[in-house]
C-alpha cells in the first residue's frame, strides 16, 4: 500500500517509505532528509563557511543547490582535471559554471593544467598508480588547498547514499577497519590545516538525487560521472546492493545508518592507536600540507612544478 | 594464468586460486581443506563422536563422506519433516539411506510424523510463524534432542563457504550484532543438554562440493536443497555475493576469513553481557532443554504431543 500526501500526479514511488509523492512535496521531503542528516550527524552550522566540491554532475548541483536553498553560506569549487575524453571536462565545468551563474553563487575553479601544468592524464601516464588513484589524490589535495586558502570551514561532498552503502559493502568485504573507521557523515579533521568533511546526501539514493534535480531543472552532466568509471568496484557494490533492495527495499538505508550507529565497533584499539599517534607525519616540503615524508604523494605525481 | 598439478584433464578451473586440478587432485585438495578448517577453527578431535545432520544434499553427504574418510567417528541424522511436495522428504531420505547402506554408516532418523503425530507443514499450519521458521525450531530441536539422548559430542552441519557468506552479509545488511558474534565455524555449546556446532566446509563454495559430491559418485538430491527456499532471503545474498565474486575471485573466502580473525568486534560489551546473562533460562517442563518459559517453542508448535 502506498501513501499519497495530496491529490498532484506522483513524480516518485518510494518503495522503502511506502510513499508517493508530487513534484512540490517530494522536493520539500528531499530538503528535509538533508537538513535532518545535518541535524543528525552535526555537519553543519549556520555560521560555517561551506565548500561544495562541484563535478557538474546530479549530485554535488543537488547538494549546492539546498544548500543555498536552506541558507547556508556555500560556495563552490570545480576541479578541472583536464579530461578531453568526450569533452569531459569541458562540459562538465560549463554545467558547474552556469549552476553558478544562474544562482549568483561564487565558484572557484582549480584549473589543474594552468596550476600546475598538466592534465590527469599527463600526470597519471608518469606515475605507476592508476588514473582513479591519481584522480582521488589530486582531487582530495586541490579541495584542501582551496578550503584552507580561501578560508572555509568545512569541506561538503555530494556523495549520496548509494556511493555510501557501495563502499561501506567494499570495506566490509575486505574488512578494511581503517576505512571503516574513517567512513563518517562528517569526518574531522585530524590535522590543523585541514578541513572537516561532510557528506549531507548520504541518507539519499542516486535516483533521488536526479530526480531532484529534474524537478529543480538543475541542467547537469547526464552520463556516468566520470568515463572511466563505468568498470568500477565500487559499480559493483552498488549493482549488488540494488538487487538486495530491489527484493527488500530499504535495505541500502538501514544498512547505512544502522553502521554509523555501531562504527565505534570499528574504532581503534589502544594499541592501534599507538601505531597511528606514532607515524611520524611531517609538512610536505613544497606544498606544506601533512604527508608521511618531506614530498606528499600530489606533489610527487605533479612534481612540484606549480606555476604561480 | 592457471596452475596445473599434474598432465591430467582438468574437473574444475578454481578462480580465486589460479589452480586447474583433475579429478584426484580436486579431492585430495578439497579433504585438505577440510582438515584445515577443522585444525584452524578447533572444530573436532579424533575422540569426538560427531553426529553429522544429514538432507540428503550434496553438502551434508561430502561433509559426512569425508569425515569418514578422515577417520572420524560420524554418524548420521535425517530429520524427516513429512515434505510431500516434489516427494522431497521421502527422495531425500533414500538418498541419506543410500549413503549410509554403501558406506556401512550408523544412520539415525528422525520421523516427526512418527515421534510428534505431524508433519511440518500440520505444525506450520496451526502457528504464525513463517513455515522457514517452524522448519528451522524443529530441525535444531531435533538435532539438539537426538545430540544428546546418543550421546554424540558435537553436531556437525554441511553449511559450505556460499551459505556462511551470505548469512554474514545478510547479518551485516542488518548490522545483527547478537547473530554476527554467534557465526563461528564451531559455535560452543551455551547450556549443559547442549553440544558444540561445527561446520567443517565453511571454506568450501557450493561449486566446490557439488563437485567432489560428484567425483565421489554420491548420489544426492540434485534440486534445491528443500523445494520452499527458492525464494528465501539467503538465496538473494548469495547471488549478490556471486556477481560480486565474478567481477573478484576469491571475494567470498576472504569476506569470510577475515570475518572470523575479526569476530571479536562484536563480542558482547559489559552491559549487554549482564542483560544476557540476566535473561532467565529455565528448562522446558516438556522437552527438558533450555527455555525462556516453561514450554519452548518446539513444544509450543508441536504441543507436546509427543507419542512414545
Amino acid at each position: 500500500m502506498r501513501f499519497s500526501k495530496c491529490s498532484e500526479q506522483a513524480v516518485i514511488h518510494l518503495r522503502s517509505h511506502r510513499l508517493a509523492l508530487c513534484g512540490d512535496h517530494f522536493t520539500e521531503r528531499f530538503r528535509d532528509v538533508v537538513k535532518k542528516a545535518i541535524k543528525s550527524y552535526r555537519q553543519l552550522t549556520k555560521d560555517d563557511k561551506v565548500l561544495v566540491a562541484v563535478s557538474g554532475g546530479k549530485d554535488s548541483l543537488a547538494l549546492w543547490d539546498v544548500l543555498l536553498d536552506l541558507g547556508y553560506d556555500a560556495e563552490g569549487l570545480y576541479i578541472d582535471l583536464g579530461i578531453k575524453k568526450e569533452s569531459y571536462s569541458d562540459i562538465s565545468r560549463e554545467k558547474a559554471e552556469a549552476f553558478a551563474r544562474n544562482r549568483g553563487a561564487g565558484l572557484i575553479i582549480s584549473d589543474i593544467r594552468k596550476e600546475y601544468g598538466m592534465s590527469l592524464h599527463a600526470a597519471a601516464r608518469k606515475n605507476p598508480r592508476t588514473l582513479c588513484s591519481v584522480c582521488g589524490i589530486i582531487k582530495r589535495h586541490e579541495m584542501s588547498r582551496v578550503a584552507l586558502e580561501g578560508g572555509y570551514d568545512v569541506l561538503a561532498t555530494g556523495h549520496n547514499l548509494d556511493d555510501e552503502a557501495g563502499v561501506l559493502l567494499g570495506n566490509l568485504l575486505r574488512w578494511n577497519l581503517e576505512l571503516l573507521r574513517r567512513q563518517a557523515p562528517r569526518l574531522e579533521a585530524w590535522h590543523p590545516k585541514l578541513k572537516p568533511k561532510v557528506k549531507p546526501l548520504c541518507l539519499l539514493t542516486e535516483r533521488e538525487t536526479a530526480t531532484y534535480a529534474i524537478l529543480r531543472g538543475i541542467d547537469y552532466v547526464y552520463e556516468m560521472e566520470c568515463p572511466f568509471s563505468l568498470n568500477s568496484p565500487s559499480i559493483v557494490m552498488k549493482e549488488a546492493l540494488n538487487r538486495i533492495e530491489e527484493r527488500s527495499p530499504g535495505t541500502k538505508l538501514y544498512f547505512f545508518k544502522k553502521f554509523q550507529r555501531h562504527r565505534n565497533l570499528f574504532a581503534s584499539r589502544e594499541e592501534e592507536k599507538q601505531k597511528e599517534e606514532g607515524a611520524e607525519l611531517v609538512e610536505c616540503g613544497i606544498c606544506g600540507f601533512p604527508s608521511s615524508s618531506d614530498r606528499c604523494a600530489f606533489c610527487r605525481i605533479m612534481r612540484g612544478k606549480r606555476k604561480n
